[in-house]
């Protein structure tokens, strides 16, 4: 049982669409990821899933909308819910989401990391 | 399916101690939470809690040790660990924990909540 410094933990990487665990509870994960660029349109069929904006700034496009997000704004993705982040800049996430998630969800690319760094 | 911003959302209520639901995922709730003085000792039998904090300061209080949170710091109490936190001033707390999750946990007082407001 430790403290986490947010600041510190994004610090100690820098590659973009590669989440980092930073800790566990209740079956759930928290992931940091620093995104730049446009990742891949997605769902996860069964997993909600949370975004926090640390640093920077997002867009979420979703199939009706987009959703601008900056620092201290979180969303939740419902599952089953088409969703693509897309960064002009480096942004820095937190992420909240089952132990179980992929980050390309149903889709199997060149981006699907089928194991995670811990930090 | 909305953004949520959390500076307009701890500016919407003043209490202490009386954890707000912000948002749902997984059997899981966001909560945001004001803190001043110290709470109760207690634990949770059968939850995780993750304290994210916002702004301001608080010390995580433990049976053999205290931990001292300050923005952008987070810790994750395992189920069974006693703890207390304690703010000398007004912090501002995002709480990450399962639905079941009672504010004072295995103690049950005037400090106790069987229902939390939604913002």
């Amino acid at each position: 049982m430790r403290k986490v410094n947010l600041d510190e933990k994004f610090a100690a990487f820098d590659e973009y669409w590669s989440p980092k665990i930073i800790g566990e509870l209740n079956g759930q994960q928290v992931k940091l990821a620093k995104f730049q660029g446009p990742f891949v349109w997605h769902h996860h069929e069964n997993e909600d899933e949370l975004f926090l904006v640390h640093r920077g700034h997002f867009r979420l496009e979703l199939r009706d909308r987009v959703l601008e997000l900056g620092p201290g704004e979180l969303v939740i993705v419902p599952r089953g819910v088409e969703h693509r982040p897309v960064a002009d800049e480096e942004v820095e996430v937190l992420l909240f989401e089952p132990a179980t998630t992929l980050n390309t969800g149903n889709v199997r690319n060149d981006r699907t990391l089928d194991e995670l760094a811990r930090l």
